[in-house]
């Protein structure tokens, strides 16, 4: 386990040791965005990453940070999302095991993708409780290394190698600003990090919807305040901002900002439209924000990472 | 005019005036198909191109190919689909003026696409004569060129860039088959032309719904045989072959195979869930045709071309 906020040296001992593994995802651009827009985006395209999310990092680094005694035991997690897969993925290409605590009423859609990546999944009550206590459990008896899907500075380290690529290569950019969604914060203080490390000039603005936006208020107020009952359409921003996660943040980011659901769909539609490629709404949430707030980004540069493309597609309405 | 069957030099001329115009698309790999097919599937991503699709090339080739004069007066084209917007394109960017003829009942978004690149829009009523008549008319009073969504030299020399592309960037792969959709047959004839001069040991394959296969039953019987009601998912592959395509066809093409819509939805479908990427029905046709005949593709090298991007997201049913 890692005690401390990641410096530069751990990012790039991180990017060090999964490069070998995941992608270097590419970095589009669309003159037709940047007409609508008035600024000049840089989409960071994790959605083409491993799993099909930038989670792929983090799980990635946090499994090789591990000893090989670690690694004999295997790694568990609670999680019915992107670093459900991410952690079974990760634990498959480096000899482990991977114990993914699900509730019993997860979607066999989201069951049979981490299967696929050989996990083993134990299933729970649908309660936090429940969840909590199951992992309990696995961590006592297997022997297994816990791995929060954000609040974990291994994790955080992971996910800021995302934005040290895109400053890598966009050297002869400079960007105004960069903009990543928040949910836990994993990605958003990874980036700020190495955004303060790399390219200091650099603005950051984490990206909300309007139904769980935890990060907006726990960022006005200084304090941290967990979502009630979060709602939207994104739902891999759900969850709330962790202790770890919510100090980086709180320190390197500059501004949080929100956007209603149906604004997010229409970020959405325009990327799927235009792009052609496919962006899950957790992803348009930052295109959201710069269409909603076009005075503050005229003609600037903007870094944006597409945090993921698994979207079930039955569920989409246009 | 050009009145023979391109040759190299046409094709490479063609790629060097469109260069500076439309982008080299991007070959994207990916793991997950490759699994399921158990083939190396190359895609060639021209839903990234220009407009949307392939047919930016050709038609910016044919345009590209007109004297100072015949570009004063502009060109005309009946059509409303890709060929249409990348027509109005080709015209602006060369400073010259696109007719569109467009039946009266074209959907809206069509008309406004076309409308966009700057063309004008002549509508008719929506039968073939009609649109024959008008485009005559057109041709008479403005003294415009009439160019061909696909029966023309210069479009099928255009169209053939995008496998000189492929052939350029796996310089190194020895590919056992290309495989484009099949409509009017500009890609297809084109993609074999290109084959022939510089992957002759690569063998070409044609991909066609079975409810609009003309292609399919012309080659068998080599007669012309145009399509009686088409009817497919696949609009961009409605139309039938022309004799100048045929007759490249029958000479140099290996293969048409066919398959039905479910096929080609499944293909879509996959390809949108595991690369991430937005192709159209027209595109999905190849995969499709690969997952049909694995005994004959597997462990093959292949390059697919993929069409287009373009689709009606409010249509898409899964």
């Amino acid at each position: 386990m890692t005690y401390r906020i990641p410096s530069l040296q751990d990012i790039e001992k991180a990017h060090k040791r999964i490069k070998p593994i995941v992608h270097k995802t590419p970095i589009l651009t669309s003159k037709n965005i940047n007409e609508i827009s008035g600024a000049e985006l840089y989409f960071k395209c994790e959605n083409f990453q491993k799993v099909g999310a930038f989670k792929a990092r983090g799980a990635m680094n946090a499994v090789l940070s591990l000893s090989e005694q670690e690694l004999s035991k295997g790694v568990c997690t609670h999680s019915s999302g992107n670093h459900a897969q991410a952690l079974a993925l990760a634990a498959r290409e480096n000899g482990s095991k991977a114990f993914i605590v699900m509730p019993r009423n997860a979607p066999e859609v989201k069951k049979n993708a981490v299967f696929g990546y050989g996990a083993e999944i134990i299933e729970c009550e649908p309660t936090l409780q429940a969840r909590e206590s199951t992992v309990e459990k696995v961590i006592k008896e297997k022997g297994a290394t816990f791995i929060h899907p954000y609040n974990d500075y291994r994790i955080i380290a992971g996910q800021a190698t995302a934005a040290k690529e895109v400053y890598e290569e966009l050297d002869n950019v400079s960007l105004d600003y960069i903009l990543t969604p928040v949910g836990g914060g994993g990605l958003l203080s990874g980036t700020a990090l190495a955004t303060k490390y790399i390219s200091n000039n650099t603005k950051i603005i984490g990206c909300e919807p309007e139904g769980a936006d935890d990060a907006y208020k726990s960022f006005k107020t200084k304090q941290l305040v967990p979502s009630e009952k979060p709602n939207t359409i994104a739902d891999g921003l759900l969850t709330s901002l962790g202790d770890k996660t919510f100090d980086i943040i709180i320190n390197h980011v500059d501004q949080i900002l929100t956007v209603s659901d149906d604004e997010i769909m229409e970020a959405l539609k325009l990327t799927w439209e235009r792009m052609k490629i496919i962006i899950e709404p957790s992803s348009a949430v930052c295109l959201a924000v710069v269409l909603k707030n076009k005075s503050l980004f005229i003609n600037k540069k903007i870094g944006i990472i597409i945090s993921g493309g698994n979207v079930d597609l039955a569920k989409m309405k246009f």
